[in-house]
């Protein structure tokens, strides 16, 4: 057993924590609201006592740091808020376990280890209120685009801007939060897998290749609306049988190509039984840990709505929603990752996450990183019902730990110019 | 030509009837409003000096009736009232014809034809305020279900009695609009197609079989909701695939069958991008002219459905809508139709109508029914743009007050016995 790591400890407190700012529907710790800033006040107590230094930075974003005789730092980061109606685990489990590790190499180096040890707590990671994930690391990694984020708006009309001036947050400042990512020499996250893959593996934890890029589409096909009754099929230009096909060709290209593909909503108009669909709108996601894989799969989309379309006689449009590249992680900490989790519970495997992650942002920033999955029961989050056996919680937090004790040496023997 | 018939007189009143109650958008003439009501007094001026008697009756349905020798009465029927943002002809075009041929047979028999002649305008044939259509012709045959229609609401929450009393109507009595039916001996129908059949033939009347029966489903796939991102395609239960795959299916079904099919609207749950669809309704109007035609297409699409959700691990609940049977017109109403058409232009063709319409009331009630359609342009109703050219509108009056002529001689050989 590694000296003085309680993993129970953190069951403890996930369990405080759950009590704290969950309801009966799940966990209520959405971003910039009073339940988010209540779990970050009862998260600075668990601090109290240990020989760090907590701030917040210019985006929101909690940082706890252990100064080590090296200021280059091993940075362990997740998020301590939840989606509306949210699981107990989804980022507070990296968190509490990152406090954990963070204890115990204090208690081994008699508050002074080699390199720096720190730990963030990322500001809006889900983006529940204001629909855009991965604020305070994409303001940290200079990924978050200010014009986009200025306009959004929540459900009852609050500007973002208004919305983080509440919790004392500067919105044209936030970028600033980049300073604390100068001495960051890696990155380590444990999340919860929020699918199936390790449950249908039997497998309690995974090393993770890094998180898929996605593209992310509305396509619209337009037809003719006419009279259900008096229009022949022949004559028909229907928008839904269009999309219709898609759905069969989207699993048809996920399928050959490794990634996922969603079709997640559907809209028709006019929508009404009496009438051939005029327009139909779905929304298309893809994902693949590859860049070129990823780009085959778009372009296989695009080749099968065309033809959907010129075989039904209807026409189609693509808007893009959203796009982000893969994060492919660092190999070197690919390999701690997966000897980490051997060493912890026998078997290791690999696979990328189809969620992002703030490890994404940091990734893409240049930092060197790597991710931990512990197995999802039911392969559910984003519900009250996503779980994890507490036997897999503690071995998860001392996969983190082996894996923080690896890397923190590869810093420190890999020099400030590697 | 036919003594007296002056049918360029329908088409000027055609377009007196639009200006007077519709706007940019097309025709206002929404049952039970106040522009229907006006569409309905300025339509009695129209009688002003003819030997009619004119009354409305338990339903709301005006009956214009020019009495015969014999009190055995040919109807002619249509409506006034239009969807809203409607077209010129639907409905009204019907009923100023019946009033072209009823004053002809007027001239020709010095007022007092061999058997009686009758003009109705059903009331809310649309039923675009309450959702109800065949109001008037349902409250006559008897076929009106009382408790539902009881129940209905419009949209800003009026319920269809107190709507009903404040143009006198009392609900509770409307089926004994049923004692107008009891001298009816034939029902003669002329509208226009709403359909492209005729256009695409390039004639300009048909004579109708009959109007297709009608099974209206919602079809409801229920899946899983998971992650877009985590979930592997091998473990999805995507309600939208399912859904999407009966699209297909159905225009096959279709095609097999000689009937139509629509899969009119489509709904998403949760309907967000990052989620594999969890629930997908979708709803279906079927049609077919035969019964067991529409049986074996319905049957069909039972079994797709079943299928599908089998093939993709999601389970499916249908809920009837609506049904009505086909109602096949008279045969020897039919050949009349059929000649009537071919001795105005030349040729003739018959074809079968998917719309319903107040003949379908008539004919299920068992009074010898016929319709006659006139070409659409576009193939297109309900819609401002809706449209027939002049010389065919001229051919629909002459043609229907020929079938009027055929039909009146048959009932008077007939005798009250047939």
């Amino acid at each position: 057993m590694v000296r003085g790591l309680d993993p129970q400890r953190t069951i403890r407190e996930l369990a405080e924590l759950r009590s704290l700012t969950g309801d009966a529907d799940g966990a209520q710790r959405v971003a910039f609201t009073p339940t988010w800033s209540k779990a970050r006040a009862w998260f600075r107590d668990r601090l109290v006592g240990l020989p760090v230094e907590t701030h917040a930075d210019a985006a929101g974003n909690v940082w706890t740091t252990l100064a080590g005789r090296s200021d280059r730092a091993v940075v362990i980061g997740s998020h301590i808020d939840s989606v509306p109606n949210g699981g107990w685990l989804d980022g507070c489990l990296g968190l509490l376990a990152g406090v954990e590790v963070l204890r115990r190499v204090a208690a081994e180096h008699a508050g002074r280890p080699p390199v720096t040890l720190r730990v963030v707590d990322w500001a809006d990671e889900e983006g529940a209120r204001f629909g855009k994930s991965l604020f305070g690391s994409a303001a940290c990694s200079g990924n978050l685009d200010l014009d986009e984020a200025r306009g959004l708006v929540d459900r009852r009309g609050v500007r973002l801007p208004d919305a983080l001036r509440e919790v004392g947050i500067d919105f044209e400042r936030v970028k600033e939060s980049r300073c604390e990512r100068a001495t960051a020499a890696a990155y380590l996250e444990l999340h919860i897998e929020q699918g199936p893959v390790l449950l249908d593996l039997g497998l309690p934890l995974g090393a993770v290749l890094g998180t898929f890029g996605v593209e992310r589409h509305a396509i619209t096909f337009r037809g003719q609306a006419a009279h259900s009754g008096s229009t022949p099929m022949n004559r028909r230009r229907d928008a839904f049988l269009a999309a219709g096909k898609m759905a069969q060709e989207i699993y048809a290209i996920a399928a050959n190509s490794g990634g996922v593909c969603t079709i997640g909503s559907c809209t028709t108009k006019p929508g009404i039984v009496t009438s051939v669909v005029e327009e139909c709108r779905i929304t298309l996601d893809q994902r693949h840990l590859d860049a070129a894989a990823l780009e085959r799969m778009h372009a296989a989309a695009r080749e099968a709505a065309e033809r959907f379309a010129a075989e039904g006689h209807v026409e189609v449009s693509w808007e893009r929603l959203w796009r982000i590249p893969p994060a492919p992680f660092h190999p070197d900490l690919v390999e701690f990752a997966d000897a980490a989790v051997r060493e912890t519970c026998g078997t290791a495997h690999r696979l990328p996450s189809g969620p992002l992650h703030d490890a994404a942002e940091m990734a893409m920033a240049g930092v060197p990183t790597v991710m931990l999955f512990v197995q999802s029961l039911h392969g559910i989050s984003h519900n009250k019902i996503e779980d994890t056996r507490p036997e897999h919680l503690a071995l998860a937090v001392r996969a983190l730990d082996r894996l923080t004790e690896k890397t923190m040496h590869w810093v420190a023997t890999r020099g400030a110019g590697a």
